[in-house]
């Protein structure tokens, strides 16, 4: 039996429109536009697709965006201080920097300085300890797009076996809380973990974002797992995930692709935070 | 053969010893005493052993320690404005919160109005967001003395199963992110956990914390595994934890006992916190 495939496209179109009903209603309520943001420091091929696709998002409901762009060798000082007056302007309602930033640039001090209400991304140390604590608000976008796949496809999240696959400080990490957040029993695996296939194959639900193409085959899996690819690797062939779908597709009980999965969900998920950044610059205001 | 028995007591010692010098060098440099606060809400009788412990640590180390006593029934209007008091008394260098707290005040709340640089217990949100991504400053007392014990057996982590039995806000959830920091392979179990046996017999290193006596057994864990037990269950024979001992010590490799094994790192710990808090004033205050 195949797996049922999500369709991540859909999942974000349905929230797109959810979220454009809802800007209608809060930009009539406070008169004002919402605009976002984006601070692009250097340039990085691999970024310019992400930084299209947020803006044709943006502007399909209803949100206004800038990009700003500085040059590959700005100095700390400088950056952080303009992301202190993008803090300041009462104009901006949401703040993103574009990762990766040039190697003498520290993502953790620019994450510290983007302020916490317009941190769109969730990367704000204060954002990621209310996500660990489950006083959920600004959720970083990825692992907030598992959780609406997930309740999409109406998978219970108490008690399961979940084994994540990445323990970066953007996706593993506020990933773990999350589940834990909803009494999941979490294994965090990556790079360093020995026995990779000895931990994935007990997953209720296996959510993998290595970033190696086809790390996950059939062997890997448990059978009717639910399976979720958060891997996004340029190939010639156009974007791949970590899973080798084909053969996976035949254990598993549900399965993103790649693309088309979880990638348009996050995209969709941004502007969900948007909303919310815009909603807490307002409530600021009064 | 039995396994080493971790002397939490001496560790504790040695820490103090340390804190102790380090205090008489801040002091003199800043002509300033430590002074640290604990807010105590209600009464609550298995606080008092803690308060006790922790005031006469405090006076050995050479800080000066004052508990404030409100009443049970205290608004939570109110509680927030002394803590802010708290927060903008230059005098005070240190907040220490008393959980539990009556069930009508929010746990949340309060850790969210100490200032982050006062933050004793590392429980604010900005805290534990900033131990989540590996920017360590002010880490929760409990998962921080695992650590210390941990290092203290030279126990290497990176590429190391460890599972977790615990996934409360202060305890299992920044002892996940401490331990992916270091680059173990975290698993993290608890209550909704189907098959615990399941998961604790994989561990290289397991960490139990559930409050249940005699919860782990010889059975649940694997030969050589170390064990530290921060499990605390008052009985009429004294203080115990989640571990078998006497059983359990027969097939590790390394194990704490309760009393005598974190607890008292614990609260060596919140004297190291205390050193912290005390110089991040002190640079707000130059």
């Amino acid at each position: 039996m195949t797996a049922t495939i999500i369709n991540g496209r859909e999942i974000a179109k349905e929230l797109r429109n959810t979220i454009k009903g809802e800007i209608q209603n809060l930009t009539k309520k406070y008169h004002k536009d919402i605009l976002v943001v984006t601070v692009v420091i250097g340039e990085d091929p691999s970024s310019e697709m992400y930084l299209k696709l947020r803006s044709s998002a943006c502007e399909e409901v209803g949100i206004k965006s800038k990009i700003l762009r500085y040059p590959r060798d700005i100095s700390e000082p400088t950056i952080l201080r303009q992301i202190h007056d993008l803090n300041n302007d009462s104009m901006v309602h949401g703040i993103f920097i574009q990762y990766p930033v040039p190697p003498h640039l520290s993502p953790t001090t620019l994450m510290k300085t983007v302020a916490p209400h317009k941190d769109v991304e969730g990367f704000h140390p204060e954002n990621l300890g209310r996500t660990m604590i489950g006083d959920e608000k600004l959720i970083p976008c990825t692992p907030l797009s598992v959780l609406t796949i997930l309740k999409h496809a109406q998978i219970e999240l108490q008690g399961k076996d979940v084994v994540i696959v990445n323990h970066s400080n953007v996706v593993g990490k506020p990933l773990v809380a999350l589940l834990l957040n909803r009494n999941a029993t979490v294994c965090v695996t990556h790079v360093f973990t020995g026995d990779l296939k000895g931990h994935t194959r007990k997953a209720d639900i296996l959510i993998t974002g290595a970033g190696i193409q086809n790390l996950i085959t059939k062997d890997h899996i448990k059978e009717k797992a639910v399976v979720i690819d958060i891997g996004i690797i340029p190939t010639k062939d156009g974007v791949r995930g970590d899973v080798d779908f084909n053969s996976v597709k035949e254990k598993a009980s549900i399965i993103t692709p790649v693309p088309g999965g979880v990638g348009p969900v996050t995209i969709a998920n941004a502007l969900s935070n948007m909303v919310i950044t815009y909603k807490m610059c307002m409530e600021k205001d009064v």
